[in-house]
């Protein structure tokens, strides 16, 4: 048998504690840039999210602890699906005839597919635990919802999505599996709420309405609360269990990235994968890239601008810094549902404003030619969102074989595509549209940005 | 966190054998029943296979070794998933109030999501060596037709796949993933081959008519040879990975099963999962219950005779002796496709009829039931296939806590039912059919049995 390829742990394994990168960035004399109140545009405190957010998830969402334990209900969840496995590609290597390493950490085994899992379960605990009955969602192409179905389920708790009505048509499988796990699934915009009501005219919905709708639904009701799958600290930092396992796993393969690459939609992928990483960089002077790749129809952090913008497109949510196309823009529907928000992580904006990490976008066509390469190479056939990075991976494989360098080189597969076949579909025949935009639709679209401090 | 859940094993651990049941059931004074040439109804020998299979393999399939080495590429192939893990189902246990411990062995984690790769990768290995250009098979929902082109993708050979019509209209994404992994599909019956033209007034196709064609463009090519996912010696001994890891795994547990089951269709999964352990009660007198769980719409091994009768509709593969329910019967379109086959595997037909193997059948509805509980305490959503098992299972864990005893029960969890969640839809909307047929209509079928040698 030739050399390893599967680097596997065991669950005793699985981290104790979550990393909080927060703590390495903001300090009492540099505090983190707050979220602002939606209409005072003063800054928004812990007090200001707890109609929507349990307590121990608001605590986190601002903790200044450098690691937060994870509670041994959520490890015992996550050993369902956890460690993950990471694979070294070395089928890609040869195809790509590289002298560069490349790994792969893989988060699809999950029950319901990808990472999403990871914060669901541990925001369904602390749900449960502060005696909520029911959690609200939006869900686009069913990643989100769909995981946050299973945590409910595991924890007790009933589950109401609302998905976007063109996704709700389209993808009706992600929408049964929703229904599988007990989740009530609606179509958005729907008649069951103010916000659904007003938007009756725009029948195909979308991520901003479905928000809007399930954030309605949780204010009203003492009993229920909201969730969200990306952007927020606390979510950001309950997918770092995936990076620490990626460093553990390295370690057995006697390697350290110079490379670390995920995709990035709203964050939460790519913080969890990079975020232990980053902290090593910061504390320890190791000198990493780190890539975050995104899609050229929605180029949040390559042509966005750094601003304090809504998190949704109605404008309900806190002002939150960071890099937006305007909460107006409604990005061209690529297959990567996952990585078409306007937005992203405040954290993961603020990596990028400072330099620690290099954003790059890539258009669909050229982002599924490196998804087929790999699913020929390595089997796995890879989710429209980390095809993303599967591209600046192959891109920094062929750089460091002009370089003649062995270079070590980390990506994330958050998820398989078994849901996205379609568009391997659409590819395949050639008719997969490839869509861009223009500067004058991406200054459009900024004028949306409301009146706010100006960040520097 | 609690007590342990998952059994996890290194790519070391990969089985370096295959366990060949034959050299404990036949011998020199018992040979096995041959199969007949369908046309002289005579023995057929190697030679009479030499068209569609290359001669490895046809040496595999009439092998009395008890164990056969598994080549290095194969391995090399199988650590893209192999090892799987091993889960104690102990939230299942639970929900259950059983004193049983439940394990699963799951297989779904491969990249075609079943146990269909790990046949499919040794068969085209050894077809890339004998010089094999291109292979073909037939596949009815897509599980078997996946696998060999992901395959032959890993091998580098031509992969043609005739789809049943009806299954390629209603399940395009098998489609899709076959064409994602460089497969040409064709709808069955199609106007390339003899077989196909002949059944144009069949439009929905079946898969006895899409393995008249696979088989008729093998046979006409010598570098074309045919490949088949279930049925045949060699075909059950690959998959004899899934019960060696399992015995190992349950060892890191300290437990050895007092009861293993698995589903049945051709009987692959079957006797992937229980061959090394019916060695074990065979050679060692380990008592150990084996339960084959069918569908009670295709009862083949609770309510088929055990008689001589050919593999396909049409008549043009050897016969076989095994339980049949007629080679003209036509299962009700129940959704765990991979179970709809009149016939079974010799082997395991004979473990039945010698008793070694008690086979149960169980309704549509009653396996979504038992789907839908494990996918609310396990998280995985089950194929529709195992889901037999897991009804199996579940009975037998509520027996166990009637008889007060903690009972080891394992089942094989062959694969993961990302592609039937429409089957879902269908139960939790009460509107899933539940076939099952009357003894007349079993009668009929029994007709075509063939005129050939009684069994005994």
């Amino acid at each position: 048998m030739g050399e390893q390829v599967k680097f596997v742990l065991g669950e005793q394994d699985i981290p104790t504690h979550w990393v909080n990168l927060m703590a390495d960035i903001a300090s009492p004399d540099n505090p983190p840039l707050p979220p602002l109140h939606p209409g005072t545009k003063q800054p928004a405190g812990p007090e200001d999210l707890a109609p929507l957010f349990p307590m121990a998830l608001i605590l986190q969402e601002v903790s200044a602890e450098p690691l937060i334990e994870i509670p041994d209900q959520v490890r015992d969840a996550y050993r369902l699906w956890r460690p993950t496995p990471l694979y070294r590609a070395r089928r890609l290597e040869r195809a790509l005839d590289t002298p560069a390493h490349i790994y792969y950490k893989y988060e699809g085994v999950s029950p319901a597919g990808s990472h999403k899992p990871n914060t669901a379960v541990a925001q369904a605990y602390e749900n449960a635990q502060a005696g909520i009955r029911k959690l609200t969602t939006e869900t686009g192409a069913g990643q989100w919802g769909s995981s946050l179905a299973f945590a409910c389920q595991l924890f007790g708790l009933e589950c109401e999505v609302w998905m976007v009505g063109s996704s709700y048509d389209q993808k009706p499988y992600r929408r049964s599996m929703m229904q599988t796990w007990g989740a009530t699934v609606h179509r958005s915009p729907s008649d069951l709420t103010n916000a659904g009501r007003q938007q009756a005219a725009h029948p195909t919905g979308s991520l901003g309405i479905a928000i809007s709708e399930a954030v309605e639904v949780a204010a009203q009701h003492d009993d229920t609360n909201y969730s969200l799958g990306s952007v927020l600290n606390h979510v950001l930092l309950h997918q770092t269990v995936i990076g620490q396992e990626a460093i553990a796993q390295l370690e057995m393969a006697g390697e350290y990235p110079d490379t670390v690459i995920a995709c990035v939609g709203g964050g939460s992928n790519f913080g969890g994968l990079t975020f232990p990483f980053i902290r090593n960089t910061i504390r320890n002077g190791v000198e990493t890239t780190f890539i975050a790749a995104e899609p050229a129809a929605c180029p949040t952090l390559t042509r966005g601008v750094y601003a304090y913008d809504f998190g949704d497109t109605v404008g309900l949510t806190p002002l939150m810094p960071m890099y937006t196309l305007g909460h107006d823009f409604v990005p061209p529907p690529v297959h990567a549902g996952g990585l078409r928000y306007h937005g992203d992580s405040p954290l993961v904006s603020g990596l990028v404003r400072n330099g620690l990490v290099t954003p790059r976008a890539y258009r669909q066509n050229e982002t599924f030619a490196a998804a087929v390469q790999f699913a020929h190479t390595e089997g796995i056939i890879p989710a429209p969102e980390p095809a993303h990075a599967i591209k600046a991976t192959i891109d920094e494989a062929l750089a460091a074989r002009e370089a003649g360098e062995a270079r070590t080189i980390l990506f994330g597969l958050c998820g398989h595509g078994n849901f996205d076949l379609s568009a391997y579909d659409a590819y395949l025949a050639g008719e997969l549209e490839d869509p861009e935009f223009s500067q004058d639709e991406l200054d459009a679209a900024l004028q949306s940005l409301p009146e706010a401090p100006a960040l520097t």
